[in-house]
């Protein structure tokens, strides 16, 4: 499982494209990956080579049968009802990032696409799942997890129980001699803490990696001494420069935000988001959560949800917070998330390709003539608020290349020619 | 998790408790098991340490967290209703074993009760929640998942899809050389196969323990060169005796039985529970079944499933496989279920505490004057059917001890006793 967070790296979708598998040779259900009882050895997908392509488009949607999860549930009441308006989006024409011309259709494909939804003030006007995946599954969401959990520490700070200005340490006293020991829930929620941390999955020698092996979402080798929870990975993650300077992509930042909203509210990361969004927003099945060997919820990674309700949790926040005629999430929390944040300081990180951006509260704030606003993660994962054109769209993907930063004009452009053909 | 399976032993209920540490001092909030982010190292519960009393009060019903499993879809309908009709039955008295006063109250509390559900024609009369238990938690299920096997297979059967006397390796040719080679499916249905394969939960030798390593439930030791699959393992049983001779409870008889079920529709365990009972009782929640270390379901111990939805699946059959005006399992594979099987192929199991009984197609028949029919599973799991009285019952326990046959007289004597009450 390589290939699951970092967004850091400039390949070009050039260079990165040449070398791998054609998408249409890699349905998991053609190629029989995980199919019949028992499967055969040379098909078998565990946490050991979800890594190795195209085992993730079994894998990112059948998770939860390959370890620990806790259940986020959907609630009591009746799901929301998300009514549908079909339109016939895959021969819409767009230019590519190299200015070709492209459709929807081909697009998806080339971004391995295991499920698109498109809702258009509230309606679904396209819907299509691929790779053997069904509405009802929920498939990784990697680090649009982050949103979430930042969704969720926007809510507290509005509420009053989590203070922005406040040290982690003053919260999370095991991590007072940490790189946060310092650092405030703000910087944390911001990404502008100063780690001795890089989160790159190209290079073995990342520290993404003995992260990973502390969720337990990649195998410790054999004699492996190094910390076993997230938590523990947590405590040996010391400083480096400063705090406030500068923006960086770093998957420990949101595992600090989420310890500290589950040691603040004495609740489960699952049971935050089950009371605070997924029963508001009328979810149709449950949610889940990665659970790391000694029980922690991985905050930053570890959502798995449906494509329909990501749908929901989209058209909530373009709504302002409501549904129908109840507000979720105060209007001014969304606000706070879509103002954004330090646009220089986000220049740090080096994203070229995400110019004008900021990152804040662990949203991504492209500061365009929309306010859009999304949510990412690795291996092609999106979630697109377009609030000037009534859009969401949720991409949920088995990209064999974890980070698909060179992908982002693409998909952009693909945005905005939906944006346009449903106007 | 020594104490999961097994249902041999002859130990006395007053042999078995008097080491017990008392139930009111195993609540596993009150004693803050896997409580607060993280938990403490000594509060920790983990694969390795589910046996160690009292930890399986939080493991039960958290198995989830621990482990893989697939998700057993409850369908996209509504629940079925299930009236509300309460009395208080905490204070009926009955006489327990050994002819002493017992109240219903102190018969779940000296049972280690998590879950009490009681239904009369239908209605909850009485519903009972411990040991932090939440009605939308499924709770482990293990031996009564048999029960649900056996269920599905009556109905292939009864559809033509399985001959009952086929050769188990007609349908498993990775089993010809086993133990099954020529034992039909209705000897393994009824586990009068002949194996070379004991269980017993209190013998560390007992074939029981490769089993659930194989499982996965319990840790294999460092260097352990078994079978890490239930299909594996089964390959290695081999005959002894002759089949058909007499009764020994044998879960890999089951597990055998779950393994031509997918083999033959093509469908997992999970997606068969759904498709076929799940989705037909109208079940409030989704259920989840254990995948062992190479994605195999197991059939035999590893259902997870909520008091209500068990209560909903016992009123299917009481009610001849009908929900309202919905017929979900015909009336025919219920009676073939409830006709029982062999009383005189049942004594070779030394169970006197149960004379007269039969087991037939992974049910406990009583052939009682009420015609009940039980599904049972270890700790002290219980669906008891009494369709004389309009009666279900559903009892989820964390009872320290696996084997809770000593407790049958006590919990027969307890159920007649909410049997007469309520009528």
């Amino acid at each position: 499982m390589v290939a699951l967070v970092g967004l850091g790296g400039s390949a070009t979708a050039q260079d990165a494209m040449q070398s791998l598998p054609r998408p249409e040779t890699t349905d998991p259900v053609a190629l029989g990956l995980m199919q019949g009882f028992p499967p055969p050895q040379d098909k078998l997908v565990t946490l050991a080579n979800t890594t190795k392509f195209p085992n993730g488009s079994w894998a990112f949607h059948h998770l939860r049968e390959l370890g620990p999860t806790a259940n986020v549930w959907r609630g009591p009441q009746p799901s929301s009802v998300l009514p549908s308006e079909p339109h016939d989006l895959d021969d819409i024409k767009f230019a590519d990032d190299k200015g070709q011309s492209i459709t929807i259709a081909a697009w998806q494909k080339a971004t391995y696409t295991d499920g698109l939804l498109v809702l258009h003030n509230g309606r679904i006007v396209y819907e299509k799942l691929y790779a053997g995946m069904t509405a009802e599954q929920p498939h990784a969401i990697w680090s649009m997890t982050k949103s979430v959990t930042g969704l969720l520490a926007t809510m507290s700070i509005y509420d009053g129980t989590l203070d922005p200005n406040a040290k982690i340490a003053q919260y999370l006293p095991e991590l007072a001699t940490s790189a946060w020991g310092d650092a405030t829930l703000q910087q944390t929620l911001d990404m502008t803490t100063g780690l001795n941390y890089r989160e790159d999955y190209t290079d073995p020698k990342s520290d993404l990696f003995p992260y990973l092996m502390a969720t337990g979402l990649i195998p410790a080798p054999a004699g492996y001494g190094g910390p076993r929870s997230v938590p523990d990975f947590l405590k040996t993650v010391t400083k480096q420069g400063e705090h406030d300077v500068g923006f960086q992509y770093k998957s420990v930042d949101t595992e600090v935000v989420g310890w500290v909203l589950q040691r603040v509210t004495g609740k489960s990361f699952a049971e935050l988001v089950s009371e605070k969004i997924w029963r508001g927003i009328g979810a149709e099945q449950d949610a889940f959560v990665w659970v790391d060997p000694r029980g922690a919820q991985v905050a930053s990674i570890g959502l798995n949800a449906t494509l329909r309700d990501l749908g929901r949790f989209g058209e909530m926040l373009r709504n302002d917070g409501k549904v129908g005629s109840r507000q979720v999430v105060a209007k001014a929390v969304i606000d706070e998330v879509r103002k954004g944040g330090d646009r220089d300081k986000f220049k740090a990180a080096g994203q070229d390709v995400r110019a004008g951006y900021s990152y804040h509260n662990q949203w991504w704030i492209p500061h365009d003539a929309n306010d859009s606003f999304e949510a990412k993660g690795l291996n092609s994962q999106h979630i697109h608020i377009n609030p000037a054109a009534g859009l969401v769209i949720v991409k949920l993907s088995s990209h064999p290349l974890g980070n698909t930063l060179f992908t982002h004009v693409l998909d952009r452009n693909a945005f905005a020619a939906i944006a346009k053909a449903i106007q």
